[in-house]
């Protein structure tokens, strides 16, 4: 049974990519090495490279070893498999490493084009953030998910500041915040509504979720005077990362 | 800063849970323990009983040393947090038990009702299936999202026999089906139209999600035969773990 296997082929050119290709350990390092090492590629299984624009390139594998691997062009195609608007994620950072490579885990695979990380004034993380290890996260999970592109990842630092921003200023009509214990508006009305008054185009969504602890006061009153729309995801209190996975669900496929 | 801790006190009656209380680490002794020796409960800490029904005890602690836990009795009130229609989540086995660990600690917060773990034909579990700590988890889940009860925790065996199955005979028209690379209606739209086919009165969903492997071609066949119906979650490959979770959400929040 031949297998298929999919990368982002940052190391190559579109043009490059539209004919017979040898990947060699010295100028292909990470993929060569995925390929031969990790999953021990064999003649007849699929790869395809995902370039520039998300056009993705599919091989036939002729020959792997040691030295090089032989791809044979089969065809070319447009993945289409991004959303219509601009989904970001600003989540406070967690208390736990393995929690924050859930929510970009998952993030990626719900179809964020951006990641958006800062410290909640209640945040306890008091592990390092490894940013290559985050990105390598998200790139297997764009990977799998079978998405055109990586995300982008951006890691600010307080929340307050990041409110009181000129990035964010131009950003408040669509940032939505997951408050707890909250008798509102559920995130899919809430969104329904800010579509009907935009005329429909809502270009952008922004996800904004606290930390273990929630939001701080003053943090509130910056959301509230901000004029950012909250929402409440039911009356059981949701953990963080759950709280983000299925806020971007109902962002992604709740009105379908 | 006085503390709040939640237990569900499967040791104790209502009638004796109306009253002041002493815990004494050879009659209570999990909560007890977990109290005392986990926790390490303070003077004027809150502690709120959960008992039959979903019935709230709040009690004061006046004293907490090796030997006895002395809890003085404020209010009770009914817990209010719970679904108003019963959800309950199939899902076929993953291949590791921290996704099944997380499937089953994010439903319980989203207020699933009933999870039942059946083996799919290429589920490839290959860990035991450890029910105390899978209900240990979900005991847990539900503290810490202050429900009213504990979800049933069913384990059976091939998803194919279940579908065959008396139990899912009389379900067939509430189960749903999460299907990757299904160009259909999304799982919001699937619920809107069954619900008002129903004159509004949905009394049970159930989801059901495949392992990593999808379902195989028999399963399919029965899934069709039986008339589940099918949905999707977008065009992207979600991991089997974000499908329950998001099907969840969606099913809990998506029409608020």
């Amino acid at each position: 049974m031949s297998r298929v296997y999919r990368f982002f082929a940052a190391e190559l050119n579109n043009e490059d990519l539209e004919m017979d290709v040898c990947l060699s350990p010295r100028c292909e390092q990470k993929i060569f090495n995925q390929l031969v090492r990790v999953l021990r590629v064999k003649n007849c299984d699929k790869v395809i490279l995902v370039g520039d624009g998300g056009l993705e390139f599919e091989f036939e594998t002729i020959s792997a070893h040691n030295k090089i691997i032989e791809l044979r062009f089969m065809s070319k195609k447009k993945n289409e498999n991004e959303l219509g608007f601009k989904l970001g994620l600003i989540v406070c950072l967690p208390n736990k490493p393995d929690k924050l490579t859930m929510i970009l885990q998952k993030a990626v695979e719900l179809g964020a084009s951006d990641l958006i990380l800062v410290n909640g004034a209640f945040s306890q993380m008091k592990h390092d953030l490894k940013e290559e290890r985050l990105l390598r996260i998200m790139k297997e999970a764009a990977e799998q998910s079978e998405r055109a592109m990586i995300p982008r990842l951006m890691i600010k630092k307080k929340l307050i500041v990041l409110l009181e921003s000129d990035w964010c200023a131009k950003k408040y009509k669509n940032i939505f915040v997951a408050m707890e214990r909250e008798d509102g508006k559920g995130l899919y009305r809430v969104l329904k509504g800010d579509s009907e008054n935009d005329g429909g185009e809502n270009k952008s969504i922004y996800i904004l979720v606290g930390p273990e602890g929630g939001f701080s006061e003053d943090e509130k009153r910056l959301i509230k005077q901000k004029g950012l729309k909250t929402y409440s995801l039911g009356k059981r209190i949701l953990r963080m990362e759950t709280a983000a996975i299925v806020s971007l669900g109902i962002a992604v496929c709740g009105n379908n």
